[in-house]
């Protein structure tokens, strides 16, 4: 074990792309568990597009990350130290950390894995930590599919997308997914059987969606915002339904984005536009994840992960999520987590 | 009665206000009925801001009103003649009709009035036809007002935003209403007993509404969108709800007018978006009706209503609706109508 921490702070907000100089990936000491607490050292750090909220000081859902204080993730780790009862040496602890190889743990924001069933930790970590429970209570509860509608979720090759066209498909609807290269759209109508896969990049996307959606758009699953929403807010049916998971084309904006223009139809068509947070659905969980670890295990739904080693390549890695560099579940490898890869955790 | 037929055409759709050329009034015969239709003779024209979006073709929730067709308006007549079995000569009639003197009526558009109470049927006609039904269910529905919460009104001191503050202040909430002048505001709060009443015109709309909201915003009923929709948004709390009854700013706009700089709040703050029309609610009419009803006996809910004499008036009447001209429902009285007036219809 490396008696060094590296901490990832935050040392200016981003405006517009994130910079090199937005973090700086510093040296500290290992910190000790206070009563009530654990240490633990960090195996996977989960990078998600809602990091570039927490950068920026704008209206959010939590506070911002002060400048100066070490950058907040969804974070994987084993316990290597602990003065609660909650946590046991060697124990693997998922939630609310840092940028950071070694971090203090408590009851409010890491707890332990609990059973994964044949699904290895590292696999329901990047599954069912944040992104599938995402993509289930979202779509379901506020998107409210039925059988035969036409569903259509943008960035369609995240983590997040990927997941939602597939429980429509299982919901007998169509699934339409948009996404921004050739490889990422045959991956998900080939691979994860969506209807139709739209590159927002190369094709005219209000031409492409209108060929794609022959009977409108029921439920618009949004992660993107922006000309994309415009472009569905106008083939969307009667009481069709926008849950709201992410505008990722206006974080990054150096400017404040100007809304939809269509915003008119949502009267006019009497829609429902449903902002959510999954944090809202925590005493859910359970489940989400029964239903999605059902799901994986009849090979209905299928994930991908993507991998990238090395804490210090955080800050390179994650601006991949806002350029559309990445496909699925977007994760940082810190330590030797070959126990996290491998183990089957049990209750 | 007279053997003339006065009716109002659409002749041109208006870009930006409501112009004189839009409309003409035609000399016309009294039309005869078919089989299974009725003639009645009109006696009060109910003026709507939702006139203005039948007027032109933009993307709305019913087919536009046809150019050279009679314009459409919810109107209360009285039988005449009758070849359906529903309709009784002299029996009052209310629906969807036309701006004319005599139309013809079906099943599908007229229906007699019901019990009617303790209530004259113009009052019935006045509140249950459209604005009352419409406040009731946008704030009860989607709004989900609950005691100690603070509900916000646009053009609160229209028809259906006077009625929404009174619901809001029966629920329990507190009530805030914006209006466009001195006079308005006085209404609202002094009369009508709203908590607040902001004047959009002279007031610096989003201090004047933190000052009037020091808990936030739980529920934004919205008549107006724009500007006022976008100060709203600022101030929603965690889980606001926005029923979207209106955009009544943006229905004169010659250009199309920006959405709401303040969208992504939909998501961080978790807010709900429900656009709706009342016509969905028409099998829940009753409940909507005996309520209403109950608070307007009990003096909770007031209601003021602006006759203007003469179909011929109706053309400079209904620009009311889009420069703050009027307050509360604002009708033309087109016969003499003493009986619909006075009479206390029962079934």
């Amino acid at each position: 074990m490396t008696e060094v921490n590296r901490v990832w702070r935050l040392r200016k907000r981003p405006v517009g792309d994130i910079t090199d100089d937005v973090l700086t990936l510093d040296e500290e000491s290992i910190p000790e568990p206070g009563s009530g607490e654990c240490v633990f050292r960090l195996n996977y750090l989960s990078l998600d597009p809602t990091n570039r909220i927490w950068m920026s000081d704008m209206d959010q859902y939590m506070p911002p990350v002060e400048l100066d204080a070490p950058m907040r993730g969804v974070v994987c780790g084993t316990v290597i130290k602990s003065r609660h009862p909650n946590y046991a040496e060697g124990q693997i602890v998922s939630g609310l950390g840092t940028w950071a190889d070694y971090q203090i743990g408590t009851p409010a924001t890491v707890n332990p894995m609990g059973d994964t069933g044949p699904m290895s930790a590292l696999d329901a970590f990047s599954t069912f930590a944040v992104v599938g429970p995402t993509a289930y209570f979202g779509l379901l509860d506020f998107g409210e599919p039925k059988a035969g509608e036409t569903v259509v979720v943008s960035a369609a090759a995240g983590a997040v997308g990927s997941i939602v066209g597939q429980i429509a498909k299982i919901k007998g609807c169509r699934a339409v997914g948009l996404a921004g290269t050739k490889e990422k759209c045959a991956w998900i109508k080939g691979e994860l059987g969506f209807d139709a896969a739209i590159n927002y990049r190369t094709e005219d996307v209000s031409t492409a969606l209108a060929a794609a959606c022959p009977d409108g758009i029921d439920v618009y699953f949004d992660n993107v915002g922006g000309p994309i929403l415009d472009a569905c807010l106008k083939l969307m049916n009667f009481k069709g339904r926008i849950p709201t998971c992410g505008l990722i084309s206006q974080y990054n904006a150096a400017q404040p984005a100007p809304g939809p223009h269509n915003y008119p139809l949502i009267l006019m068509r009497r829609l429902r536009v449903q902002g959510f947070i999954v944090l809202d659905f925590a005493d859910r969980y359970p489940e989400a994840i029964a239903a999605l670890s059902r799901w994986m295990a009849e090979g209905k739904i299928k994930v991908r992960t993507e991998i990238v080693d090395g804490l210090e390549n955080a800050l390179q890695t994650v601006k991949k999520l806002y350029t559309g560099g990445n496909t699925g579940k977007l994760m940082i490898r810190v330590k030797d987590a070959s126990g996290v890869n491998a183990e089957r955790l049990s209750v």
